[in-house]
């Protein structure tokens, strides 16, 4: 036994427990965040580059890993190590750890490699006990102030470490303050103060079952334990979720010296950004309040004032918080979204981190910083999140409309984007009522991270306090999804599902519009328009169109889907779904009458009036696409879902078809399938009923043929979909060739159709054999939604009832049909990229799935080397930027 | 264009299109079957080692193959080289082709290297013209014969070459018999005969438009052609594709000089086996015709005498064929099945081939054959279709039964087994009907190749016509299908859809039992027993199970089934479904209770009462299989299929529930999926309702300790399904494992439960990144079902509407649901194997899909390393043998 604790220790001796930071001794910095977190290396950071920073130490994410490996145990000599850093902390602020004269106050945060805010625990003023806080008090000779700290430390420890309710202390507050007959917090007297710690401690008893720990390690060790538990609750990892965070070892634990920002009038705190990360205006913003502790500002308590009325208050401290920023910004190269405090006159820097900004913001600061010459254009080009482009196509109100309607308040413009929506007062309610179609607001007096999942269901976001910083608006930043923040006017009762404005009460039936540029809350629905795209847009496409390798087309099925995706940049169409023709007016007569038909001959029939106006559909696309190539899926759903499955539905068919409603009901009985998905669609209808696929080839050669003639330059391209097999497109390429060529010896067209023939790669066993199916094949799209659903066993359409479930609990990291599954469904188009220009060198190979608009999955087309990615419209630029990053990062490497 | 022609004549002149065999030349030899067919290559042979064969010459299957390739023409220079090769056949023969004295005839056959009983179109008598149907009347003095033989020619070449209804020429036959008050064609005079050669002339100029050629040449070149064309039939396609006859060329074309069976009662023709092709006894066995051509035996026009009875007709002759017969044994190492006629005394032969034989004869010639020295161990193995082994297991009638039943009719007992079932008087009806569920007998007056299909979906065949090497025997033989041929008591009205016996009508809907081994015919159902297996067949598994690599277990849900598959040699269960122990009795009412439960608490109250029927079920199939490995799969089926979908059955689930009808009929609808196969079963039910596993987990560790306290040697696998995530498989592994431990504490077992836990491979996703799921994995089984099912994006129960189609169109050549896709599904099995080995080299690896009782699929999986196969019991000798072929074949690689 002995052996094996020492082996232990040994191997536990090796691993670097502690980090410090301080003016005697730093041990990490920036590039250190996987290990230290984002905060922490970055305190370390701007220790080293001279800011005045607090020392602390940080321990480091890889404990945190421990702890959970050793199944939620404090790794062994984790709290020794913990217990020498502070003693050098002691060394490096002279002060004590619970002294009676001079204690040492620490804070305990979290902070990991990806910044999740709001998400982990915090603990400030640790140390404080029955005698620091008398030290505290000689000190700073402010009894208040020392009793208000301590009530506010039992308060946070119960609540944060000890998992009590924060009403439990709340309700003895609130006795206090009416026993002293007092409203307000700050009216209370010391004595009231110190008769809440009193009560606080009893509490603390009382629902713990022992004593407020009165050794400050005892405090510190189990506030690193409560920080390490705060990694893997719901919310973190509902939050990491959502914001596709993956691959951290863990969170890191900053213990910092305290500072006070509450000290009195000549305290105070912010957070600011070197720039605005709302419009990347070069101008500071922020946000302080005077005589308060960091947490009020980003909680939303209070409503802070903007940081430029600082230079009323203290000119000398905004001027040397000004040299911050820019020390900061040319230190970093980039936007920086920082935290400060004042105590007694002096500024603290607590943290640094780069700024998180809006889509539009992001573009802006990328060409400017390019422009001054802080970064270089593929610095630029990486540093936009490609995803957030979008962003940029929203709509916004247009202001004719919006003089129309009635403004009922006006809040912070705290995410841009234009939202109408009925009203939801809960994240569950909103969670509901959007999954059932509905368009709701989420109206919040603050948000919190419990709210997560209501703020994505959203189509916006309203609160009536905190402010541009709270968690309402950086969490809606971060999504790009419009949010009001602070609109104080409105009176929000959730309990009742009401708000007040001046007045007028506003139920969840009524409908309001938020403009989260503006900041304004409006009655009724507002008529939006399409944005508009700056010159910096431009800048940065033009950049990336320069720096990509792949090409992107669009997923478009009409001439004025095709029209828009070309101004956004696309290159042609990947997918043209022809199903969608079908459904249009008389349209789905023929193709009923087709379906029900019992001969060949009654098929074609059908068929015939079907083809002109598939044929008018492809002259409009191929005109709007001219000179580009458009890629045409033929028919690929079963045939039931063009019949009505109902009984009402179907004697109407019948009606309208002259036929009695029990055929109409046998053929719908007849196309039943257990597994549609697995079913009698795609290229297997064509083999079963080859005059479908006719039709479709005549309609696109004669197409082709009448642009010809217009010197229209029409760059069709068929694509076969479903193909598992060979032989399937080889006899239905065969069929498609022959009728192009019958066709264009009926139209004596003598000119050359060039009209190549793929196939989609969406049937697992067609990536297993591309080798031989790309022997018959001009072109390969990989088709990655169906492909995902066959290689994982998944329905999209049923997985609601398990996946859910799969990514809270970490069996998937992501949802497979958002992002490309690199391992399994990857691993498969690889194979068909390598099998294929195996047999076919010059086979041209794309994707058409709803992975081509996702910039990880971009990433990964561009690394096994698609020619092209297609997807929806206004994925387009998010898709070109994201292409130049993949190339970007391939040279990195 | 002269250069174009002059390159192809070239190019096609290197080839050889003919081979001829006689007295003064013979080209090919027996190895050449894949390029001469069978037929050619034994004709060429058999002439070679001396034995009296016509002359006459092959046109290879290559021209065949040449012919499809140019879009059905004949190949340049075939005609050239068919001319050049009668030259030489008159140079054997001293005959003239179409000479007014010494006419040569010749017969033209198909012959594919596979034989294909009756598939192939055949011309005889081929040469007669105007001209030489005097000659031969002149040669041979007998007009009745020559003017027979032309109407023959003109008939047969009519109907096969031309595409003519036999009705046209039989319609004028009855007429000329009729006026010449005649009953019988053999009473018709010369002078008849030669009226209905003038009526066919008639006829066919009518019908083909064209005088019938009167040039010999024309004549057998259009044959030719007719032989290739009748390489593509649906009917020879059909038969290929049922007997998984793949990767032929196409068929050779045998022009082989006439003799005669039917000039007098000197003459004769028969067909025999070497042995007996039914038992495998080492006795002569065959029946000849007197004054008949050879097609009258195969077609069972007339009833042939047994071969025995020859000696008392001609003992010289009877001698010399027996003669042939030891030669031919010796010669080949095999049974023959053989082909003669006798010329006015002279004994020819037409035809040797390997002889098709029931699984039980295949069995005894193989292990006599090995003691007679004759073929080793290893050829014997490899002589025996492991598919055939079936039939050996297949039941037969109860003797004392059948003393119960009345005896109707005795026809010939053409292939063994026993069966019963209502009738079917057309092959379109004995589909239907069987495709509807019901057994069905096929009852015909004879078989014709047509009729495939039917006799492929009936249960038994039966004709009134015909002998043991009717076509109709030959087929069902092959199969290994109950089949009693030519019982002339029976009067069959296929039209009126009834047959009559002794007066007797039977429909439709009568039952009948039919006795394959001694050719009964019976009214009603007989018991049937279970059959008992030689002691040859013993000695081939002995032999089988000495040369195999892989281990066979079985899929047995139940102790009866476990115990059966052990006596076949099944060493273990490769796969339990447990949720067919849900069905029975009380406990679907436990089931239905648990899925209608709200709580994870009343969950887990119907689980607690689904535990021990679970445990007791286990204990019977542990006790069953002890000493051996026990595969339990856990819960697989969507939970929807216990409840039921009709209003009726969940009115009553929810009186017996007492609950309301409306919330079963609403968790109905909340389960109800768009895709059940990718839905919400397998392990995704265990991860959603953890609480399933937590009771099927339990019940397998209480049984394993019931029985070790019993001293009984219990060995399950716990086998978790459908993942496709390796996080999936590790969190339920733990979960059982963690289970396991509990329930041994409880118990307070102290031995050791042993218990390997693996997973179905079976998703894509699955063999894709077999390497990280073999991390968590003791052990793989390819559920091959399923993961066909998703390679290929086919729901089998779906495929019916386009299957077909494929099969026919030749996109598939096998059903991939019976005989493994090697190149999409196999590469994913090769994947899995390759992956799962690499991360954990002890990975036991298994299939247990129905494709682990495919001899094909057998050999695949041994191919790629596979530990063991499972399969149905009945099945299990065939991967016995299959898995020892195996071994075998890659010993001879």
């Amino acid at each position: 036994m002995a052996t094996a604790t020492a082996k232990k220790k040994k191997r536990t001796n090796k691993v670097k427990m502690t980090y410090c930071w301080g003016s005697l001794k730093t041990e990490g910095d920036a590039t250190q965040k996987q290990l230290l977190g984002g905060k922490g290396a970055n305190l370390a950071e701007m220790t080293s580059i001279g800011l005045p920073v607090p020392s602390g130490f940080t321990i480091p994410t890889t404990m945190c890993e421990a702890y959970y490996k050793e199944g939620s145990k404090m790794p062994a000599g984790l709290n020794d190590a913990t217990i020498k850093a502070i003693k050098q902390l002691e060394k490096e602020t002279g002060k004590k750890f619970g002294s009676k004269t001079d204690p040492l106050l620490v804070s305990v945060r979290s902070g990991a490699a990806v910044s999740m805010p709001g998400m982990m625990d915090t603990v400030l003023n640790l140390g404080l006990t029955d005698d620091a806080v008398q030290g505290m008090i000689e000190l700073t000779g402010n009894e208040r102030f020392g009793w208000d700290a301590y009530r506010r430390l039992i308060n946070m420890f119960g609540d944060v470490v000890m998992g009590m309710e924060h009403e439990s202390f709340e309700k003895e507050f609130e006795k206090v303050k009416s026993k002293h007959g007092v409203k307000l917090d700050t009216e209370l007297s010391a004595k009231g103060l110190k008769e809440v710690c009193d009560r606080y401690k009893k509490v603390y008893r009382r629902k713990v079952g022992s004593d407020f720990p009165q050794d400050p390690i005892k405090q510190l060790t189990l506030s690193v334990e409560a920080v390490f538990r705060s990694w893997n609750t719901h919310r973190a990892k509902s939050y990491r979720q959502i914001n596709d965070i993956t691959g951290l070892r863990g969170t890191a634990v900053n213990v910092q010296t305290m500072v006070f920002g509450n000290m009195g009038t000549d305290c105070g705190t912010g957070v600011a950004f070197t720039r605005n990360p709302s419009t990347g205006e070069d101008k500071f913003f922020g946000e302080f309040l005077i005589d308060a502790q960091g947490e009020d500002v980003v909680a939303g308590i209070r409503t802070p004032k903007p940081v430029s009325e600082m230079k009323k208050w203290n000119n000398r401290i905004f001027n040397e918080l000004l040299k911050v920023k820019k020390t900061l910004e040319k230190h970093y190269s980039d936007m920086q979204d920082i935290e400060f405090t004042i105590e007694k006159g002096k500024l603290w820097m607590l943290q640094t981190r780069t700024g998180k900004r809006t889509a539009a913001a992001a573009v802006k600061l990328a060409v400017d910083m390019v422009r001054s010459r802080m970064i270089n254009k593929d610095e630029a080009l990486l540093r936009i999140p490609a995803g957030d482009l979008v962003q940029l196509l929203l709509p916004s109100f247009t202001a004719k409309s919006k003089h129309k309607v009635k403004m009922l308040a006006r809040g912070l413009p705290a995410s841009p984007g234009a939202a109408t929506g009925t009203l939801a007062f809960s994240a569950d309610d909103a969670v509901k009522r959007a999954e059932a179609g509905e368009n709701v607001l989420l109206v919040r007096k603050e948000t919190s991270p419990e709210d997560i999942d209501g703020m994505h269901h959203a189509v916006g976001i309203l609160t009536s306090t905190g402010g541009m910083t709270s968690h309402a608006a950086v969490v809606a930043r971060g999504w790009g999804k419009c949010c009001v923040a602070g609109a104080a006017a409105l009176h929000i009762d959730a309990a009742a599902k009401r708000v007040t404005i001046d007045g007028k009460k506003y139920t969840e039936k009524s409908v309001l519009s938020i403009d989260g540029g503006t900041g304004e809350v409006m009655l009724g629905a507002v008529e939006r328009h399409e944005p508009k795209l700056s010159s910096d847009f431009d800048t940065i496409m033009k950049w990336a169109d320069q720096r990509r390798r792949m090409n992107v087309r669009t997923n478009a099925d009409s001439p004025t889907d095709a029209k828009r995706a070309r101004e956004f940049g696309a290159e042609g169409i990947g997918l043209t779904r022809t199903e969608h023709m079908f459904f249009e007016g008389d349209r789905i007569l023929a193709m009923r009458r087709m379906i029900l038909a019992e001969t060949k001959g009654k098929r074609e029939e059908a068929l015939a009036r079907l083809m002109p106006y598939q044929r008018d559909d492809f002259i409009g696309i191929f005109t709007a696409m001219k000179g580009l190539p458009v890629t045409v899926r033929l028919l690929d759903p079963p045939l039931h879902e063009f019949l009505p499955h109902d009984h009402a539905g179907q004697k109407e068919v019948a009606a309208t078809m002259g036929i009695k409603p029990s055929r109409v009901k046998h053929r719908v009985e007849q196309l039943h399938e257990f597994n549609p998905m697995l079913g009698h669609r795609g290229c297997r209808l064509a083999v079963t009923y080859p005059e479908i696929l006719v039709m479709q080839v005549t309609a696109i050669t004669e197409a082709v043929i009448a642009c010809k003639r217009k010197r229209i330059d029409a760059r069709p391209e068929i694509m076969i979909p479903l193909v598992g097999i060979e032989e399937e497109l080889e006899q239905l390429r065969a069929l498609a060739a022959n009728t192009m060529m019958t066709i264009a010896k009926k139209e004596r067209f003598k000119g050359k159709l060039n009209i190549p023939i793929g196939t989609m790669i969406e049937i697992p066993r067609a990536a297993l054999v591309a080798e031989q199916i790309a022997e018959v094949a001009d072109f390969f799209s990989f088709g990655t939604n169906d492909l995902t659903q066959l290689t994982y066993g998944f329905s999209r359409d049923d997985i609601n009832s398990f996946l859910p479930h799969y990514l809270e609990d970490g069996i998937l990291e992501r949802d497979p049909f958002q992002t490309i599954d690199r391992d399994g469904v990857g691993r498969l188009v690889e194979m068909g990229c390598e099998g294929g220009r195996k047999t076919n060198p010059k086979l041209k190979i794309g994707i058409c799935g709803e992975h081509g608009g996702d910039p990880s999955s971009v990433e990964f087309c561009h690394g096994v080397g698609l020619d092209y990615v297609s997807c929806s419209p206004f994925r387009v630029p998010t898709a070109r930027l994201a292409a130049a990053q993949a190339s970007i990062k391939e040279n990195i490497k």
